[in-house]
């Protein structure tokens, strides 16, 4: 008897696109960080146009970014976005669609930050930059409660080590924090690295090294608290909402956190998207668990927190 | 004595973007159409966010593509717009920005056409899903005269070769057709291929034939007037605005279109960027001479055609 054995493929659109650039970084193992990070602004491609959405190019802070204004979007509130890719690669335009799609949902601009990448700017350059959009804002006019940090994979490690940092310097916190999948276990050992490691596209034990390595510049711990969060002391921080894929190898990293904000007392709420690869609202306009997750983002954002701590007992799964 | 010769360098921003372009491409010579598409793509990166436009995806004559709406955009005209990528790379991704400048300059929407892409899709599938978008729009209301052709490098061939079309099978023809950086000479023997090669940082001979391949697929004739228009008879074609670099590659086929045009007694118009790149608009919000071309295009679009007929009397050149 033969035993039949197949690899799993992709289900959707964003494991196709990842599945294509594993291939191109198989095949051309000594790419450049430049073509790495054209590769990566693709992602673009995995979001759908939203409708009525402006977009423009401007500084916050002194740092650069984009302003993503959905055409009636109320102008109290702000998201404070920082993208994803391993700290080195990703920007505003891989990112734009869906921050526009999640500023529609919820009804607000963003601001996409355009942080320095590792490693030509290792840690702690891209939470300087983020800090400095932050009091910006402030400046601005925004009320720390108007300000709400949102990242995904890297980007949501930034978000949280961002208030983090603010708690550790005493200054006034935003009221609610949002990532997605987001990576904050620079030690790479979380438990599903390897167990989904069949049917996440993108991610290996390998690629996420060459980040961390990027990013600590070798001289920073992988469990100092200020760049892994899994470490830091939770008690005090804002409502979290965390979302995941429950194929992706960085899936951990959200239960783990989850586990830990909880632990702290924080209302946090995880939602894991069933069979959905990492940041799976790129697939925003295009696929139905990431129209839903983004909907459920949006009730989050807007939901009195005394009654959703009443509520919220568990965490949530959306089934795919 | 030993003479010192420096090869030219990329003075602008898209002349950078060509020269990594090209250093990848020539680094990994079997690079998959896959790649180069992602690679092209990141055309966008050239142009700045126009603000106040906003973007959706749509179909018109059941071919896909993006609508680019400036906020306060006119709606009795439309820009058919037709990118460039050699016919078989390039997309409404990569145009967007370029476009929405554009269109926002001139104060009208415009459709991006995602036609079908060389090779899996050779000639006449680019021109049908063109000729198909401008019957689409001809259905939803709008006069030939109320819809203008615009077409950068391949797109500039398609734009011009659509009106060509519509002229031969003898139906209502718009009034303005523009293209930037049209590639037209399909023989590929164009005087500038060579003499601005040092200065072009992006066109090779090379990768023009492998274009040239891709979507004539061995069965048409280089010199055919449907895929080469310096073949074709203009008699009668509609006014008509050129523009190009002056050290890029394919400077002789604008020259050469004008010539004919011009010939044929035809109101055209053709401005030479001096030191741009092939298509230099894609600098706008960024560069100067992108600026103050798509402010040119914008006068030359709504100005009237008899006194332009009387006033234009020779081609205009930008200086740099």
């Amino acid at each position: 008897m033969t035993e039949v054995r197949s690899e799993p493929r992709p289900t959707d659109y964003l494991g196709e696109i990842y599945a294509t650039w594993a291939a191109e970084m198989t095949r051309y193992p000594d790419m450049s960080l430049e073509l790495l990070r054209i590769i990566f602004d693709d992602w673009q491609r995995a979001t759908v146009e939203p409708d009525g959405v402006t977009y423009a190019m401007s500084r916050v802070g002194n740092v650069p970014g984009m302003w993503v204004t959905p055409v009636d979007a109320k102008t109290d509130h702000v998201l404070l976005f920082l993208h994803g890719g391993g700290f080195a690669l990703g920007s505003s335009a891989s990112h734009r669609k869906m921050v526009g799609h999640l500023a529609k949902a919820i009804g607000v601009k963003a601001f996409i930050v355009d942080f320095r990448l590792a490693p030509e700017s290792p840690f702690p350059a891209q939470l300087d930059d983020g800090a400095a959009v932050f009091e910006g804002l402030l400046q601005a006019g925004y009320a720390p409660s108007q300000i709400t940090p949102v990242g995904d994979s890297a980007g949501g490690n930034l978000a949280v080590s961002l208030v983090l940092q603010r708690m550790r310097e005493r200054r006034p916190l935003p009221e609610r924090v949002v990532v997605m999948s987001p990576w904050l276990n620079m030690e790479n050992n979380g438990a599903t690295i390897d167990s989904n490691d069949p049917t996440d596209f993108l991610i290996t034990r390998a690629g996420l090294q060459a980040n961390i390595d990027r990013y600590l510049g070798g001289k920073v711990s992988p469990r100092d608290p200020r760049v892994n969060p899994l470490y830091a002391d939770f008690t005090g921080f804002p409502r979290l909402y965390i979302d995941a894929g429950s194929v992706e190898s960085l899936l951990d990293d959200s239960v783990q956190l989850e586990a830990r904000a909880r632990r702290a007392h924080v209302d946090v709420t995880l939602t894991v998207g069933e069979g959905m690869q990492h940041v799976y609202p790129f697939l925003a306009g295009r696929h139905p668990a990431a129209d839903a997750e983004i909907a459920a983002i949006a009730q989050w954002f807007w939901k009195d927190p005394q009654t959703a701590q009443q509520t919220e007992a568990s965490s949530t799964r959306i089934p795919a």
